[in-house]
């Protein structure tokens, strides 16, 4: 058994961890902390979880979590960076699900999070946690930066185009939309239900915190920097990401054989087939990412649809996905949840 | 392993039950038959279920339904009694996640459903199933009517105080909201979204079907005729009922400890601590009957509030749970998903 | 033109009340304050009003309320009551959205708002806004308390049977459901859109600051105390009330006629007719109380179904409705939108 | 008074036309009809309209439309062709709101709506009724062709790039969400809330019929033929359509100022400050399109953000607003309804 510690469970990555760390086979659940809950049943606050969770949350100062074998981070941006050497020293392995390790130009991450990092050194070391790219690496590594819900969404789309060399990487553009969980479970008047119920619109237009990591990924994917316009907007639903993404093809390629063989080999990875529109309930509460690919009316537009829960291949799951990798356990295990739907 | 096959899997029932089958670590699903869409992948029209469940809907007429252990009816109404009997006849045991055996006067049935009921001898057979009164009979049974949505919720919540004798039960209320998934997967203009989205109405005052068997289950446990007000609404959301509950309490008893030893012993009804308010998104997509009992302003009158979601507990994880009765499962086999919150 | 003031107009009740007022043609708004606000313009908040708001947030301080005629309060409870008096005493008119002068009983309304009432004296002088009881004395009236949205809903849909001596008032029940808008425009989490949507529950059962309103009318009405229990639930919607309410007949009456011949010269309230289920969007963004009354199967419980915007009729609305009374408009000066639906 | 008559009333563009003529004061609704519903109160099957229309719905045979002064088609594609000869022939304007008149080439129209058309040669007479491009033919028109929603949208954002000249018109992208009343009140299964509802996806990639008509629209501002990708979504609201739109600027132009003198003189639509980001409920249920320009990071793509609403802008209230255009009233009349927020 894992003996697994969470840092900040109190927003929605963190209880979504809770879900499925709570079925997980290998998994026993040692701590979650909270500073602002220590002393409250983490059923009290997610009745969800009542009969399933049943310890408490711990003030961060006392909570054991050197003893753990994972801590997952759980919380805002700039907390991991500070806390996870003092982990990792201890022997603790590190998945932070937010974006501290993400961006590897330490100045470009400052800039976009307008913060100083607290472990340049750190940021070297991490590995990107997307499986799809580098399983290999996440097997064998001590601290993962676990993937952004929009890059996740992004990339698996762009990924074949983009290591194919069949489109334009200059001129990439992605169009995303967000269900409000996604915004985390803050008091802010703008994700209100009645703000953000019967409504849609853009946000972000001149940048968003997204677009360098997805600009990082594709870059690396291309071997060149690849240019994007990212572009993403709240949509008045819970959960998921929908990303339709464009490109210009510059080669005749067969898309679908293409993107089928890209991830032929990918456990949370669907190619539909040609003709498909994914929808986001389709992978309501599973690890799953799907994803269509189209050339509308034979032109050189390519046009990709990919779809993900944001809180599990967009966050939790993908995390627990990184987790069975790092402890050896077979990739999916605990996390076969078929999608909820209706 | 147990064979199982469906009869009509392509309304909400039906894709619930195959979500929760294909998890199911002792059920092989045999056959799910539909005449509108035999040869269809049922993976075609639920993607949800791609990779999980492989198989094609199947013609009734030349699907070897007789050769299951089990049999659901995910149908409409009047259909489970045409066919019932022959599957009886050839060992298969049976389920029905419709209305027809629910009902034990024939006549009054046939009054609510509008239709002559084609297999009277069956209703005095089939046993009820609803674990929590039927437990013993249903695992001996070999036909099984599984209860109504609003039923479920509502007999779970009136059934401590109408067994402990303290209410008055000649004006019980029942004031009961569902999702709109509650109004079945129908090319119907009254469940499209722009017309129940953004929206709240009550339904069926004058009378709805669902009136004679909450009042038959709670007339056996009052053990004399109960007078009972129902009123259903339709709210905007997608799975969920809540039950509002209300009674003239005629005797003084300690409501919460009355309702904590009732449901001490079930694995499925969870009693609230005093004061709770229960949201039906904690029992989301699971097995579950949260319930809280309130005394306001220490009034005579008693409050209870009782949720669960209906594809669920108020369907196809009830009939799940039914099954593990009638084949001697642990009850919980299949059915310990965690709910998915937000 | 009716010169008008708007103190705290960056609610929900603020924002309808600047939609309803832009339209109105015989309004002329001088000022809409706000301490946070103050110099940005009020369509910069809710780009919804830009090019027909053109004014901007003014300092409460500096803003020369005292020379409108009359100045809306759409600020939280405990604020009219420290600055009407100096209003009334400028001669301006005071209509008051929030509940500082609805309850006559100074003790009990410090009981139920936990605060001291700062004005006593004006308790006794405020007129309760609803027109379709008090509609003579809110001609002459200085300052006019609005009703609340539940209390709008539940007196307007109990009052013909209390009237009529024909229900037994020791044992009323009222179960409202209203949107989230109702919750007010405020940074909390329990109304994000991910905790409030796809989601249904009650609170305030053993509780709620709205039951001594509704009980203080229904008492005036019957002329003797009443008994209620009173259950506000939250729906997944952003505007709407919808009241179902519950009482036991105490004599045979004409129920139908009872209610058309109650409302039958009420601009606002309309009668549906038998065997009617309003629903809420039949009366949304218009100042309107629709209500249908119902007996189930003959018996002795009648039904009543009530539904208003809470906004509109429940809020704003009626507040232009008193207005258009006190300045001797007609009635129904700018408030003859037709509800929008879908 | 104009004498209005409506064919097909029972869709929501028909409620819709209903809601804003019932308030226009020029107007004198004189039929509206229906085969189904004949002899059916247009105020039962839209509650609604309850004391604001009093008419019935009427046989389509009897009705004696050609009284009329004007015409509304609020009927499915391939009525109004069929009907619009004679009624002109008697001296009867028409506005179609279908899409029988609006694509100039009539195989192309016969490709993409799969019937052969009845009356090619009013296909020549017929204006487009886009007031900010044809202002003038409509003021003359006796036939015009109401613009879809998607167009209307996505032409209003496109035109003054394209009639600039500075972006590239050979690659034009355009992503657009629409709520789900522009699916119209059809029983269908795809849009019923337990689909549509917290979900999102794309639909009609390969193909929309709206795509011949954006691509004529923009040819003709053009100058020459545009290359268009244009991908449409169902996003889980009723009203609303948030056109998304991308190019690839040619030349360096001041966007902000382009736009804003472009529009200068449209009553109806709204540009807003640089570095907005409109949302579709800024628009609900009014006659309005709000529009942004970014251009992000200072790159090449230049990014619109066009929102109106489907059922106003998009169908009923264009149709009024052209309706004024022709019979010389104020373009404005009957159309100031402020948009309803929240």
């Amino acid at each position: 058994m894992i003996k697994v510690g969470i840092v900040g469970g109190t927003g929605y990555t963190g209880v979504e961890l809770l879900r499925l760390l709570a079925q997980h086979p290998e998994v026993e659940l040692t701590a979650v902390t909270s500073r602002g809950e220590a002393g409250t049943l983490v059923s009290d606050m997610f009745p969800s979880l009542r009969n399933r969770v049943s310890i408490k949350f711990s003030d961060p100062a006392t909570s054991s979590l050197d003893k753990c074998d994972l801590v997952f981070f759980a919380t805002p941006n700039g907390i991991a960076m500070q806390q996870a050497q003092a982990l990792l020293d201890a022997g603790v392995k590190v998945i932070d699900l937010a974006a501290d390790f993400r961006i590897t130009d330490v100045g470009e991450w400052e800039k976009w999070y307008g913060m100083s990092h607290a472990s340049p050194a750190l940021v070297a070391e991490a590995v990107y946690g997307l499986p799809e790219i580098n399983r290999e690496q996440i097997r064998s590594a001590r601290l993962v930066a676990n993937p952004g819900c929009y890059p996740t969404a992004t990339q698996l789309g762009f990924l074949p185009l983009v290591e194919a060399g069949c489109i334009d990487t200059d001129h990439l553009i992605a169009d995303a939309k967000s269900g409000v969980s996604g915004a985390g479970r803050k008091a802010e008047v703008g994700i209100l239900f009645s703000e953000a119920g019967d409504n849609f619109k853009a946000y972000g237009v001149p940048g968003h915190r997204h677009l360098p990591e997805i600009r990082q990924g594709l870059t690396r994917a291309a071997g060149r920097p690849v240019g994007l316009t990212f572009v993403p907007h709240l949509t008045p639903m819970i959960r998921g990401i929908h990303a339709t993404l464009y490109g210009r093809l510059t080669k005749d390629v067969d898309l679908q054989a293409l993107f089928e063989s890209r991830y032929a080999k990918e456990p949370f990875v669907d190619v539909l087939p040609a003709k498909s529109h994914p929808d986001t309930r389709s992978v309501r509460a599973a690890n799953l990412c799907r994803i269509a690919v189209h050339r509308p009316q034979g032109g050189d537009t390519v046009v990709v649809l990919s779809v993900i829960d944001n809180l599990v291949k967009g966050a939790a799951g993908q995390a627990v996905q990184n987790m069975n990798i790092m402890f050896g356990l077979d990739e999916s295990t605990g996390l076969m949840q078929v999608p909820v739907l209706p």
